[in-house]
Parts: structure tokens; sequence; C-alpha cells
């Protein structure tokens, strides 16, 4: 029997567990399913005889070694802090990482390592990164096999809650690690704009929207994701002129989470005394200047940044709950994770309501040395939750790793070092599965015609 | 012979070395510098009969653990991102460590670890931070044994070109690690003013300065050096109403260096391709808002950050090379490392210069239950670098340092696991030495008048 090793049973990872478990008697497997709540592993594992709940703590290295020399698989579903930590060990015990977080710097200073070990540490395996990586290549292929040019890449990822039902003012909800949600765009962002190199920083992200029409839904708004620049070289775009990876939410997200960029509430490093304690009005007033003429805060607020003290984003940071003289009865020691806790109290999914994961590649095309017609390829994915059931996120987060891992287990992935799904024996079974789940692209054609 | 391992021969660690090889005789030592660029450790060891010299890749996971494991103490030069790594295998192999980067989150986790094994992690023992707290410590105890209550403390750091000398138009010299310099408020500031938490992000730090009057030197600017509050503990200042660690700047820099955070300059994640080919106009322009309209780039970085075209601040950002044509030569892949090569090369310390360090508290007290008046404590300690010699800053990080190791080395630190130098048993002779050596606080008091 093979030994599969979940670590982190979060809000995206039910999906996947049910299905290791689902597979776990035809294919012989035992799933052990760690997490620093064990209520919450156990959730996941619901007493399935193949599986097993343990708490898992990530910093104990010696229960987090034992656990790793005992698997035959790791699956990594914990924040991307601790990727690197789990890499490490799984090249020590010569046992494969399976992640569905980003490939980052330690990751790719792992790769020589891993490769000498025979070791394969695959990551970017969930939805976004992941299956938009696995689509955009599957589709980059076929252009290159048909002698096309791709002159322009955007490509956007988005889990929002469903168009059609009734949400929250910010039109969001938390359906994924809410850490991910505060601390987005801390890095800033790159992308390539009609050949020019273009570097927004964390400040700056939220502010740099525009709009994309998304089919079947409406008008939705985007903000760079990151490194895209970096995909350049992954998809082999040497020609590309214009190359942006960027995140979807509805309309108004962005100008309010801009105004709590500016606040500085986006902060995992200052350390604040007593922060459970506090109200979350407290807490703000720290962020705002002294202001001994002492007006009310939210007109101190509006007028530090500089919005409309009666306007949208203010309505949406007071439904927040920013000016609340509630305590926060934080967890934790910093803004950011008072923040965190706050989304994902205000922000759930609510019961009954559905989630919408949304994936759109727009391409343009060019034939050069032939009289085909430049092209727009529009290439688009929704996919709903079930009301009460598993989220889209958790589906097409949970649904690649769960074949990866299989796959790996058969021994048809034959690779080793640091790799992301971009290799056709990985991303052509992952998305002809998805398409019989029904996660499945629809593509459509129009030639561009020049002005 | 006792064994002391030296990592990191760069700007600020020639005098400690120095002062470890001339007092390595009579204490039998012998004194190992290990820098990655062996010509610069040479440099420091000087073909002294009691040193060596070797090239250190911290990333040698085997040198660095069998180097330590020959020496009796380690002493870390290093930049701040190596302290950890070097402390747990400080740790493994028992030997106490003395560093001048700050106490991080890895140390105090790996406190306890240490304490259990009887191993000393020493961090803090430079000029700032280091000589700041040794001297605040030594005043505050001597406030309380009088019955007094701090109320205010305020204290500053720096380290600048010699006030009465020519320098650049930044007036500002690189004397320690430039990187430190570009990524300065990276994680923001917390402070503590009148009673009330203030907090400020990175995008503003540099617009939040006061100024600050310097015996001797004249009006200077400050702005809030990272977290003050958690001093508060340290010192054990339970009643202070107001809490500032600041660094000090000649009037100028921080509304220029705000500019520079505002671009996003200061970005260590953004990989930036061709780097090294790519001429700082090019760069600059990738962090400027696309405009088609293509006005000349001064013009459109001075709307896009809406300073005077024709005032200083853009003056300051064309004298350092910000809009030339030449290459950046860089040899990273970031802004932040181009940054860090340019004011290396554009700030430096001339010669025949000499730079400045400045300590300064000022603190206001109470005696309550006393019919003493509340007083004001002024306490200033400035150091000249010697023209063509060791520099202030390589003096003032060096000599608290290296008399840290003979106390050490003397077993004269009854101390394990992680500490700062707050201790009397550690602070008593560095600042008594420190004073023989010319080092030394000038203090002044006078009677606050309440109006």
């Amino acid at each position: 029997m093979r030994q599969i090793l979940v670590l982190g049973a979060g809000k995206s990872a039910g999906y996947l567990i049910h299905k290791l478990l689902e597979d776990a008697v035809d294919e012989d497997w035992f799933v052990t399913v760690g997490d620093v709540d064990l209520a919450t592993a156990r959730e996941c594992v619901k007493n399935h005889p193949r599986g097993t709940a343990i708490e898992f703590d990530v910093n104990d290295s010696s229960h987090r070694e034992t656990q790793i020399a005992n698997s035959d698989v790791v699956v990594n579903m914990l924040a991307p802090a601790f990727q690197g930590m789990l890499a490490v060990d799984c090249i020590h015990s010569g046992k494969p990482l399976v992640s569905v977080s980003y490939q980052d710097q330690v990751i790719r200073d792992l790769g020589p390592d891993a490769h000498r070990k025979g070791v394969l540490l695959l990551t970017e395996l969930g939805l976004d990164p992941g299956i938009d990586h696995m689509s955009a290549m599957a589709m980059i292929q076929k252009i290159r096999s048909e002698g096309g040019r791709v002159r322009l890449f955007c490509s956007y990822g988005s889990g929002v809650p469903a168009a059609d039902e009734p949400s929250n003012p910010l039109r969001y909800v938390i359906t994924w690690n809410p850490r991910n949600v505060v601390m987005g765009g801390e890095d800033g962002a790159q992308y390539l704009e009609d050949g020019r190199i273009k570097i927004v920083p964390h400040h700056e992200v939220f502010h740099h929207t525009w709009p994309v029409e998304v089919p079947g839904i409406g008008t939705m708004e985007a903000y760079p994701n990151r490194d895209s620049l970096s995909y350049m070289e992954t998809f082999g775009l040497d020609d590309v002129r214009t190359m942006v990876r960027g995140t979807l939410r509805y309309p108004g997200w962005s100008e309010t989470w801009a105004q709590i960029v500016k606040l500085g509430l986006p902060n995992e490093t200052i350390r604040i005394s007593d922060l459970s304690d506090r109200t979350y009005r407290e807490v703000i007033e720290m962020f705002l200047p002294t202001n001994n003429e002492d007006p009310e805060i939210e007109q101190r607020l509006a007028r530090y940044l500089r919005i409309s003290p009666t306007g949208q984003i203010m309505e949406k940071l007071r439904w927040l709950g920013l000016f609340s003289e509630e305590k926060t009865g934080c967890d934790g020691e910093t803004a950011a994770r008072m923040m965190a806790e706050l989304i994902q109290r205000k922000l759930p999914l609510e019961k009954g309501r559905r989630d919408t994961v949304i994936l759109l590649h727009k391409l343009e095309v060019d034939y050069p040395g032939t009289d085909r017609e430049p092209e727009r390829i529009l290439s688009t994915m929704i996919c709903n939750g079930e009301p009460n059931g598993f989220t889209a996120m958790s589906k097409t987060v949970g649904l690649p790793t769960a074949i990866a891992v299989r796959l790996l287990l058969r021994g048809e992935i034959p690779l080793s070092g640091a790799a992301i799904p971009t290799h056709p024996s990985i991303y052509t079974p992952i998305l002809e599965e998805l398409q019989e789940e029904g996660i499945a692209f629809t593509e459509t054609t129009e030639p561009i015609t020049r002005g």
C-alpha cells in the first residue's frame, strides 16, 4: 500500500482529500492528512477506512521528518512559507513533493539537488498557478504546431462569488487562505505592455486596474499578478509584445483594497501589543496621523487617504468593521493577521451560495510567412461550486493535484528536480481528466482586422 | 590558543578585525576571517601572524559547519539574512555567536534551544543596534536607582559625512552595507507618541520626518526606525508616554528617498531580465506609467511623483544617475540591487574625508512622590572617522563587538540563549572601554518647566 501524506487541510484541501480517498482502494493507497488543527484534518478524512487524520505542526522538525520519511509522496497544501522546509525534507528522504504553491526561489535553488537525488518537486499544481499554466501551455503548443507566433498573452484567474447570486458589499468571498488575500501584491508586479516592461510597487498594484469582459459574467476588473515576465521563458514566448497575468475581481474591490494598502494594514512584521484586546477602531487609529483637533475618525481617515468620507469606498471600509468598537480577538500579533481573520469572518461563502472560479486567456497570434490572418483567441473556463458542497475553488485546486499524485504514484511522470506542470506528460492527462469532470475551456477564435 | 571566526569582512568589519588581531598575542587568540571575496578578507588580516583569511561562501553548508565547529566563538558581520543560518550551526556545535545584526524572529525562536545547550546568541552588538541600547540602558538604570520614571524616550542613530566637510548633493556616504540603506524602512515603523501607538508603512516612512537639533552639528532630520515599541519591554519602560527610535540624516535625504520608494525601486523580489545590459534610464522607465504622448522621461517622472521637474529632489535623482544612458552593469537581478550598487558608487567616502557617527538620546523623566522637578536629559555621542583611516562607522560597530568577544572568551558573560547587550555584565565594561577609546557620551540635564 502506497502512503500519501497531505499536509494542510484548510479551505482548498477538502476536495483533494475527497478525491484521493475515493481512489484509495482501487489504487491501493493510504492517505494521512496532517493539520495544525486535528479537527480540521478529521473533517476532511471523515473516518474513511483508507485515511487517517493527525495533528501536524510544521515547525516540529522531528515529527515532520518522520512523517515524510514514512510516505511515498508528500502533498503540500500549507501556506507558501513552509514549502521550502518540506522540500528540504523530501530531498533528504528521497520523496516527491507535489504542491499548489508557486515555485519560489527556495525551490529553484533546491532544484539541482533534487535532480541529483532523483526527487521531483512539482509545484504550481492547483488552479492559479496550475490549471492556468496547463491550459495556456496546451494552447501555445497547438499554436506553435500550426506555425503561429504569440504576440499578446493575457491570462486571468479568479475565485469570486457566483455572479447571479447576492453576496456582500465587496462582492468577494474567502474560499482560500485569507492570508494570501491580505498580502496580495506584496512584492509588486511586473508585466510586458507593447514591448515595454512595466513594474508596479505594492502600493500601486490595486490602483493599477483595467476592465476585462468575461463571457457569461460581464465586466470585471483586473490587477497585475506578480511577475508575468518569468512565464515568458516557461512558455517559450520569445516574440510576445504584451504579456500579462492578472487577477480578476468584481469592480470596486481594488479601489477599496488600495486604501487598505495605503493605510499599511497588510504588514506581517510590526507586532501590535495586546492586539486581541484592542478594538478595530483603536488599531486603525494607529495607522492614522495624529491630529489634535480630533475630528471623528472616519473623517480623518478619509482626509488622510483623500477619499470621499461619504462615498462607496468609505462605505465598504465601514461595512468591513474597521471602525468598529468591537475587540479584534485576534489570534496573532500583526495587522495583516487581524485583516485575515476579519475578512474570513466578514466575507464567508454563505450557506447555500456558490462560488465561481474563472480562468480566461486572451491571445493574439500571427502566422509569419503565410497568408493566414492574425487571430485573437479567447479561452474561458468557468466553474461553479456546489451549494452546501465543495467550492469551485476546492475542486479546481484539488482535482489537478489529485490527478498529479496518481500519475506520480503510477510512475507516469518521468521527471526529477524542480518542475511546474508545463510538460505534456503532466498537463495532457490532467486537462483531459478535468474536462471529463466538467472543468473545461471554451475557445473562440476571430480574425484581427488591423486598422 | 582560542579560535575566533569572523564571517564577513565588508565595510564595517575592518576595525573589528584590527582590534581582535591587536589583542591576539596577549589573549592567545587566532583570528580566521572569512569573506566571499578572499581579497577583502586578506586586506583586513594584512598578513598578521595571528590571523588568516579564507574564502567563505555562507551557502556552502559543509564548509560553514566545519569552520564553526573548529572555532571558539563566531562573529557575524554578514548581511542580516544569514544570521539565522549561522545561529543554527552555532547551537549545533555548541559555539557562541556574536553578531551586529538585529535580534530577529529566527534568533528569538532559536533562543530556548540555545539556552538548553548553554549557547549564547548575542546580537545587536554594533552601533545601532548596539551602543545605542547599551548607553540607553545605563541611563535608564541610573534614573531608576534615583527613583525616576522615564516619560519620554527618543533615541537617534546615524552615520553621515562629517558636518564640516563638503560631500555630495545627498549629503550621505556609504559606510556600511548599502543594501540596508536601500531597504531602509521596508517593514514600516512603529512608535509611541504621547500614549498613542503610531504605525507607518514603508511608503510613508520617509515622508514621516521631524527636525532634531544635534549639539555641535545643527538641525538634522529623523525618520522612524523600525519597531520602537519592542524596546519598551527590553528597557522596562512601562510608564513611558513617548517612545521613538529614529534615524538621523542631513535635511533633504528623506524627501528624495521617499520618491525612490514611491517609484518602487527598493524591490528585492521582481527580477529584471538582462539588468546589467540595460541603462538606468531604461530601468526607471519600467517603473513609470506608459504615456503614448511620450514627453521627456524626467517630465513624466516628475508628473507621476508630483514633484517639481525643476526642484531639488529632481536634481538629486538626476545627480544620482537615474536618467543616465549608462548601462547598470548590475551584478544582481533586482532594482534594489541596482540601487545598492549605484549608491555605493555615487556616495563613497572620498579620500581624505571623514564620516561622523551620531547617537543622541533625549529622555524626559519625572520623580513621582518627591519634590524633584521633572528633567530633560540629553545624551550625545559624536565620533569622527580618521581621514584615510578607519571610519567612525567601522570603529563604533567594531569596538563593542571586539570587547564582547574578549569578555566572552574570558568567561565574563554569564548568559546563554538569545540576548542583546542590555545586561550590566555586558554593557558596563563595554561602555567603560568605549569611553577610554574616546567614544564617550556627553550628558546635559535641565529642568522641564511645565507650561
